[in-house]
């Protein structure tokens, strides 16, 4: 192993590693910045059609990271190695492994992973999709493919390379922090820079003059428009970027409220995007002087030929090779292809035997057994003249008949004669050859890759429309046999090769059939069965938690993101410090499962001092993989004990008021606003829920520090953890422990299938806590649409219904909801049955997922929607009715007294001296007897109540309508009987709307 | 010849260069800042005794260097490289110059030179000595030994080397200027850098808001003093650089007033003085880390022994091998030394032959012929005890003679007799014997170093009171014939080795003997003698001229000090393109001159396309040095066109009003104030000289006018031009020639032998603005002390008086040091004494200066000083008479009469009746004779109508002597006689002062 290099020489290294790639080497910029991206040379250079390729070391700026040089890796200023290659090369992941080598990373010696990172800053408008790539668990690059800056669609788009030097060097150099690492032979990073970070931290937390600083923005801010007005962005984006340190200076001293915050966001945007668009526009104007330079386009390679059709059943492998899929994209698109590939086949008309579907991150696979020669053959009715036009009285086909038959190339005398539609007509059957199965496979191919769908795709080929992936394509493995069956797809030829693990073979590997695939990868140590990779890991981290008599919590979500991250799994033991178990549990877990994927080791419930982590890669050379996770884990505990420690200083309570500069919505104000409505909301719904005193008064003091811990650093650094350590730190400041719980459980369920309340208090606040962002969120008319539901609503609303149906609260939410709407600092009345209807929706997928029948559903959610827990009542009581074998006489006898009734009557009582005939008569009583049995009910009745009491009434029913006209001629004995079937009908408000059920 | 670098290689090959040379490479500052030098990697690491070797880019920041993109080399963002070596690696130019060699830059082809900079950044309160680095003419490096930074002695000294990267690779790359540098091989620097160039030009000098940035300086002013309040350094440090920088834009965008000026200056130098201290303060506390790292010391090498005395007279070379020195300190050493080294010689008793003085740039050296053996013996006279002491009665020597005798080591019988100071006492004769000639030289040698002054003086070596000198010595070569003659000195210690010119061998040279040296560096080619290398310049020069039909006119101070800044003088002929000669020809001659120190080449008075330039070193390979040459003057043509194009936007008197941003002195108001008092002061001067009409006029629209190019671009930029662009200027702006011509002039004479004006207008424009500075600057309590005179008042003073010598103007200044003290802003009454004071110092050095002697100078300034014209009429007038055969006559006769007088008395008028002598009423008529005589002159009587009338009475004065006893016992009698001669003494009122001369 070739000594480490320094921190100066890393840099040089990586200037001349770029230098020779082609990249122009430019330099950091004379702003406080807060990353490479932020300097020009990459904001502004990367917008329009032009190449561009650039290198640049960084020092970043981010007051907020400054931990006055305490945290091994959290600085405020960290030195950033950025790369911009515009357009994409192609291969920009094997480029940057092989700048990873020159730093003498050898990837035999690590667990070097791209792990997904979808990047955004808003303040410059701008995204893309990538990775953040981990250095044995440590993140020491940000790599992302651009789609937009500035507002500015990229085309082409430009890859992203931020390294994090300091990760990296401590990790080369294997020192403990960055104040240990080597920045020369003779002179520590500590050194240099240790005094720095301690002075900027304070400043940055303690001493910078909020007033002043305001000022500061403002004159920047405006100093900005004036250059742009006069043309000059690039000294407006000089001004902007001022405003962006100082909003960050700001923000760092815990000075920036609700409104402030989202003046100074929507300046910024507006501003970059102007300047983006302006830029664009100037190198327009210039002509794009750098297109020229770039290079004549290669010539196009002819496709091959497609292989002969075979003569024999054949299987058929398509691989997808791809860069790291994320976890959730590569399982729903694993889902996508079992369902839809049968159906591509089955649309092409060919047969198949067992279709089997794999996947790791960096590849999707089908392999698609017994495929014959050809497609099944095509036979089609097409529909002629009719029989009239079709033959002449001789029964001699007409020109119409012979016209038609040579149309469709069957002889005349193939014509048939067919009933269609009601009518006769002449039909030509027409058979059409099945084709070659290559000729058939080779759309196939391609269909099956268009049909792919994920949550957020991206673009990386040129054109602003070019197509879009989760992540880029870059290798088609298309095999017929052991037959290459070439296609073309996103700039790619398919071909016969894969690629085997990113760390053992840079090299592609040639696959000579199909069949061969599975094990020629697992030879090469890929385990495409995302399944058994699950299963490997569990094993074996339930074995070596056993080795320090630990064991594994079970945790399905986590396993089966920890296996869709590898493609060979190799579990190992990591250990940290014990004294990090002070901190609380909740903390050190979600650390290790959030942050790093670990899996917890437990003993008795409690945590031990180590972790299981994955490495992806065979078992050799583990000890450099487990020495940087180690070191991953020290430092965010660290951090995470900075935290704990920083909350310490004040009790929970006080951390309220920081709520005020936690924007919530706009419009709808404050994370404190929102808190105070809901305290208000809280004691509304204590009443409607029934809660007795003691639990009223702990809902309420739940309800007023339910948001608190969103202010402490511990929960802005890590969200999962709000809540939890809501209750930690209640429990800490001396609240009651109902009042803790209840905080932490205001939150649960945290998903569909989660765990709800223990009891009333929290479910309350809970409620009230949904109950309001529902309303309020429609009231300033923000509505999920399509995919889009960026505040959750869908999840706040199946919360809401979860929380009374798991409660069983006997709740009409619209009452709620309407409290909820009176506190709105906006008009919301309309919001109301807007977020009641939002609700019945959740409602609705609740009980069609819990089994029941459609149309029962309906009838329950058409009259007892408002009140979730009736409503389930309903659908679970009328689907036992529904199910008995006298139903359908029951509901025809209600149905007949119902479809009669004219719309819009009123319910009037009958006169029973305007009765004619005994059957009137008789019903009347029955009716009478039925409305007793329901009045006798306590409750409101239930489906049972009403069917049961209703069932009384049948007979009396079927004996009115065999011996009484309704419609008599006697316009008042006609009312009557009306009024008398009305009150049948009236007996199922408030319970069922029967005329949603099949059969009525 | 290797291909060219590119920029970013350059850069890459400076960072690994200096990097294997031990420094740390740091990054670029997140400020604009407008030098590396602000980045604090310089200006707070120096500070303090820990070593520190820096290297790194920096974009720097000048606002006021913005062109727009126009100019081939001068940039609103330059980019620096920027090296600090600290302390002194002892060969840091030898360093340089191989790393210009890994640049490409081959010192065979091309001409490298140190040319004095004395670099000073008040803002900063930081100062150093050192060079340009000139490559072809052109400056690529600033090299500086760093002696003070915010105000705190460096110690160790630092070397800051700042290269240039635009200049350099201009010059490597062959290109015709930043635009056309490749920064990669596809992309050039216009193409990256130009629109920037375009758009900050245009903010800086068009758009920048003059209020918001100034509410923005206060604002990061007052924050500055917010964090060095909580001891926040760096933080503090940065918002200085912004305040710097938003200082620098204001400056550019010309909206920085007197007041406000001054107010910013010390405002900055405060801050960065407090950062500064705190800054070493904080280190101290932290116990100067990186000391710890610091190499051992070398162990001391024992200097070698002395040489045997020689048996023969020997020739004793010392050579003092220096880094190249400025012209003028040069020139200055060669006359010290040939004033001192006899003297040296003589105090050491060593009788020598010749003495040959020679020097260089790079080395000062003294060659002494026919030293003997040994010094001569010292004789010395002892006093002993005076006779009576002695000897006894009998005669015998006493026991104090014979202690005398014993202490003095000689016999009692030797002791000598002796009269001494009017006793008579015994003395011993001591005799030393002369000590051998090598010891003798080693204690000369130092002496002869010691002995060296210069107008400034550096410190290279460890120590805040360690030795200083012009520029580091660093080597010393000492031969005695041909034995080394070791001694220490400046850490060196002396050797045989003397070193060629830089360009030609980097290894040092052995001379064999001292007679040997001046051969053997002809040999390599360094031209030890200065007259020689002028004359082989002027030589060429005009061989060179001649070539193109023009000639050189002859600047012998421009002569002087070209030959003083090389070894090896090759002069060669450039050529610039014609069209520049539509510039006015006293800027493109100040330009070469000045600039560039070429010999601009005329014909008819006209210039001519060319200029003769001088190389340093062979004739040889000069291609690419009049390339480069070219280069330069093309591109300070360029710039000096673009200061008159912007000129030329206004006409002259337009530019007055921009004088109120330039400070004359901060209490004396701005330089539109004095301009105001001048003209003010012409009015009134031109009555008291009486000037006609028209000159009146002349002189007063002169005065209006007369500093208004102050504010142009031009002189702005080349302050030598001022006047001259003011007289051209002023012609363009359609004023009368007179008018012009006397802007020109005002400011003559411009040195001690200059040029006077050639009309009155002029002359007493110049006048009144010397009597205003004199005057005005006295008032406010600065006062020339030592070699300190910063405003210059000894030139100003001297002008003064010059003007009216060679105007030969009667006229007592007096008056008009009163009318300028009337117009100064603040109380200057008592200023007028000292300013009229000041002024006789002046003409007291030019008289003696003339040649009058000494007393005569004293009698005609005694009275006279007040009028210059008159005084030196005086001086001249009594020269003649002390030279005659009877003045001694002449003179007592006057003594007698004023001796006898006593002080005080008032002269009366005596009274005939009281004499009581014929020889008293014979004084008296021979007096009125004399009085009637003076008051028959038109003007003020001169030296020769006092004396010749004063003659008149010398017979009378004798036999008044003779015949009459003045103390007569009469009390009136007395008092009469008394009045008599006091009349004979008022005589000379007004005209001279005989009591000061000799043999009075």
């Amino acid at each position: 192993m070739m000594a480490a290099l320094s921190f100066q020489g890393a840099i040089l290294a990586l200037q001349r590693f770029w230098g020779d790639h082609g990249c122009l080497i430019w330099q950091p910029y004379n702003q406080q910045i807060g990353a490479g991206t932020m300097n020009p040379a990459t904001a502004l250079r990367v917008l329009g059609p032009e190449p561009w390729n650039v290198a640049y070391v960084e020092p970043s700026i981010r007051p907020d990271d400054g931990r006055y040089g305490e945290n091994p890796n959290r600085l405020q200023q960290h030195y950033q190695y950025q790369v911009i290659l515009q357009p994409d090369p192609g291969d920009p992941q094997e480029l940057y492994l092989r700048s990873l080598a020159v730093l003498g990373i050898d990837a035999a010696l690590h667990d070097i992973r791209f792990v997904e990172d979808n990047w955004e800053q808003p303040a410059i408008g701008a995204w893309g999709l990538g990775w953040e790539v981990w250095l044995d668990g440590q993140e020491i690059t940000q790599f992302t493919y651009f789609q937009q800056v500035g507002g500015v669609t990229l085309d082409p788009v430009a890859v992203e390379l931020t390294y994090g030097l300091e990760r990296i060097l401590i990790a080369l150099q294997r020192v403990k922090g960055f104040c240990d690492i080597q920045w020369t032979d003779d002179i520590t990073y500590g050194e240099v820079n240790l005094p720095a970070e301690q002075q900027h931290s304070r400043y940055y937390f303690e001493v910078a003059d909020v007033e002043r600083l305001r000022s500061l923005y403002d004159l920047c801010q405006a100093e900005a428009a004036t250059a742009l007005q006069a043309g000059l962005l690039l000294p407006a984006y000089d001004y902007a970027l001022k405003c962006s340190h100082t909003f960050n200076v700001l923000d760092t001293r815990g000075a920036v409220g609700v409104t402030e915050r989202a003046r100074f966001f929507g300046d910024m945007r507006a501003l970059v995007r102007q300047v983006a668009q302006g830029y664009v526009e100037q190198r327009r104007e210039l002509g794009f002087p750098l297109l020229a330079a770039e290079q004549a386009e290669a010539p196009a390679v002819p496709v091959p030929d497609l292989p002969q059709p075979p003569a024999d059943p054949q299987a058929y492998l398509l691989e997808i090779g791809v860069e790291e899929l994320p976890a959730g994209d590569l399982a729903g698109a694993l889902a996508q292809l079992r369902e839809q590939v049968p159906a591509l086949l089955a649309e092409r008309r060919l047969p198949h035997g067992e279709i089997r579907v794999w996947g790791t991150p960096r590849r999707l696979a089908v392999l698609i057994e017994e495929l014959p020669p050809r497609q099944r053959q095509l036979e089609k009715v097409v529909r002629g003249p009719s029989l009239r036009d079709a033959f002449d009285a001789e029964g001699n086909p007409t020109r119409a008949a012979k016209g038609f038959a040579r149309g469709q190339r069957v002889h005349v005398s193939d014509l048939k004669r067919r009933e269609l539609d009601g009518g006769a007509y002449v039909v030509a059957i027409v058979r059409e050859e099945g084709r070659p199965l290559p000729e058939v496979l080779v759309e196939i191919a391609p269909a099956i890759l268009d049909g792919l769908r994920f949550e957020r795709s991206m673009r990386w080929l040129p054109g602003a429309d070019s197509m879009a992936f989760s992540r880029p394509i870059r290798w088609l493995l298309s095999l017929l046999g052991s037959a290459r069956l070439p296609f073309e797809y996103a700039g790619l030829t398919a071909g016969r090769e894969t690629r085997a693990l990113r760390a053992a073979h840079a090299q592609p590997l040639e696959v000579p059939e199909a069949s061969a695939y599975v094990a020629l990868l697992a030879q090469h140590r890929v385990m495409l069965e995302p399944a058994e990779r699950r299963e490997c890991i569990a094993t074996d981290a339930r074995r070596l938690a056993a080795g320090v008599e630990g064991e594994i919590a079970p945790d399905d979500e986590l396993l089966a993101e920890v296996a869709n991250l590898v493609e060979c799994p190799t579990a190992f033991l990591g250990e940290f410090d014990p004294d990090f178990l002070q901190l609380p549990q909740p903390v050190l877990t979600a650390v290790m499962k959030k942050q790093q994927r670990y899996f917890p080791v437990v003993k008795d419930g409690a945590l031990l001092p180590f972790f299981v982590g994955v490495r992806n890669g065979a078992a050799e050379n583990l000890e450099l993989v487990v020495e940087g996770n180690e070191h991953v884990i020290r430092a965010r505990f660290a951090d995470a004990s900075y935290f704990v420690r920083q909350d310490s200083q004040r009790a929970l309570p006080e951390f309220r008021a920081g709520l005020s500069r936690l924007v919530f919505q706009e419009q709808l104000g404050s994370m404190l606003d929102k808190s105070e409505r809901i305290e208000k909301l809280t004691g509304e719904l204590a009443a409607l829920l029934g809660l007795d005193a003691a639990e009223g008064e702990t809902a309420l003091r739940a309800a007023h520090l339910a948001k608190a811990d969103l202010a402490t650093s511990m929960v802005v650094e890590m969200t999962a953890l709000q809540g939890v350590m809501g209750r930690e730190y209640a429990l800490d400041a001396g609240e009651p422990a109902e009042v803790a719980r209840a905080i932490e459980e205001h939150y649960w369920p945290l998903g569909a299938g989660g765990q709800l309340p223990q009891a009333l208090a929290g479910l309350t606040v809970g409620l009230a806590d949904r109950l309001d962002s529902l309303v309020g969120l429609f009231a300033v008319g923000l509505t999920p649409t399509g995919a889009a539901d960026p505040f959750g609503q869908r999840r706040t609303a199946l919360g809401a219904v979860q929380l009374l149906l798991g409660g069983q609260i006997d709740v009409d939410l619209r009452a709620g909801l309407h409290a909820a709407a009176a506190l709105q600092p906006v008009g919301a009345d309309n919001a109301v049955e807007q977020a009641a209807d939002f609700l019945v929706q959740r409602l609705r997928g609740v009980l069609r997922e819990r089994g029941y029948r459609h149309d029962v559903v309906e009838a329950a959610l058409g009259v007892q929607g408002g009140n979730p827990w009736r409503a389930q009542q309903a659908a679970e009581q009328l689907s036992v009715w529904v199910a008995r074998a006298d139903w359908q006489p029951t509901l025809d006898a209600f149905a007949r007294c119902v479809r009669i009734l004219p719309d819009g009557d009123a319910a009037v009582a009958p006169e029973p001296e305007l009765f004619r005939e005994d059957a009137e008569r008789e019903l009347w009583v029955a009716l009478q007897a039925a409305e007793s049995a329901l009045a006798a009910q306590s409750e409101p009745p239930g489906v049972d109540d009403f069917l049961s009491a209703f069932t009384l009434t049948i007979p009396a029913i079927t004996r009115f309508f065999d011996a009484v006209l309704v419609m008599d001629d006697d316009a008042a004995v006609r009312a009557n009987r009306l009024a008398l079937l009305r009150r049948v009908a009236v007996l199922a408000d408030g319970t069922l709307d029967l005329s949603k059920l099949e059969g009525f």
